[in-house]
């Protein structure tokens, strides 16, 4: 399948709802806040979606194909399972600036659907999972298959508590302080078998 | 200052609102649904309170006051500041039915403010602050008083991230494991001076 992005006018709809439920949360969404960002005609907008939920529903398939692609990429660029896994611990640096502001769009959107009792929290908990998935395949091959769920959870965890304070606080120290420390994780709970597996 | 929680017509409001804004959003919540939950009628509502905002900010102010009565709970149940930083690793079992359902209260009010750009973020903010604050201190005491602030904000940082990841996947035996991973870790940043410094 090939996927261009932003090519078509439901594209930039689902880029342009994917921004703003990032940036002001879901609820404060509203339809008119969307096609008024793609400036195109309520009738038009209308043609392509029926309803804010619509909206969300394309919004999470859009991220988790974008996700999708992101680790794909990852697989290619880190040689060693290791390095795959800093990429994942790097995205706090890399999208700090955002992440300061809003947060991580993952977390806050699960926050908010869970509390709103949304049909589409599940969805929106499927990104998780991706992570989640991908994250453990690294530690099974870093010899850790026997907990390497439990080790991915961890580290999404940490990830997420991290972002969390991250838009609280907007400490650039901290963020940097807590990736040296997750990367020290890393090797640590993989060092010792690390050779065994590879 | 003698504080009389629920007796009077305002204290229901807030805490109704207080409660509101947990498990659906302060965004979401109306000005309505917290009059219904009150079941008085709107003048009455509007004698006490002028909008939303007003409410919100007694909500913040009610939860801060909660919380300071918690934590000096906390100092006078605990002999030693790590029993005392236990009680806190341990409102994620305490309170684990609610944080599955809605997360943790303070950390999704402040990732909601944040992104409405609300006024009242800063405030909202403070109740992190105030459990920082004092997670600080208990690590002065165990004699790492040196780094006291960063090992509270880690502390703080892991305690979130179990809480978003707890509301998003409903699994109690990653909650526990990650407590217990807590616990682990408090042991192993303290035990080498706790001696020193008691």
């Amino acid at each position: 399948m090939i996927v261009m992005k932003g090519t078509t006018t439901r594209d930039h709809i689902v880029e342009a709802a994917d921004r703003l439920f990032y940036q002001q949360g879901f609820e404060h969404t509203s339809f008119s806040d969307i096609a008024d960002a793609v400036q195109i005609s309520r009738g038009n907008f209308y043609y392509y979606f029926k309803s804010k939920d619509d909206i969300l529903e394309a919004v999470i398939v859009q991220r988790l194909l974008d996700r999708q692609s992101l680790l794909e990429r990852w697989d290619l660029d880190g040689d060693h399972p290791i390095d795959r896994i800093r990429s994942f611990i790097n995205i706090l640096i890399k999208n700090r600036a955002d992440i300061k502001r809003y947060g991580c769009p993952i977390g806050t959107l699960s926050a908010e659907l869970a509390k709103l009792n949304h049909t589409a929290e599940a969805g929106a908990n499927e990104l998780y999972t991706v992570f989640q998935t991908w994250l453990s395949r690294q530690f099974a091959l870093l010899g850790r298959a026997g907990d390497a769920d439990a080790l991915a959870l961890h580290l999404l965890a940490r990830s997420q508590g991290v972002a969390a304070l991250a838009s609280a606080f907007h400490d650039d120290a901290f963020i940097a302080r807590e990736v040296r420390q997750m990367e020290d994780w890393l090797l640590s709970v993989t060092n010792s078998r690390a050779q065994v597996a590879l």
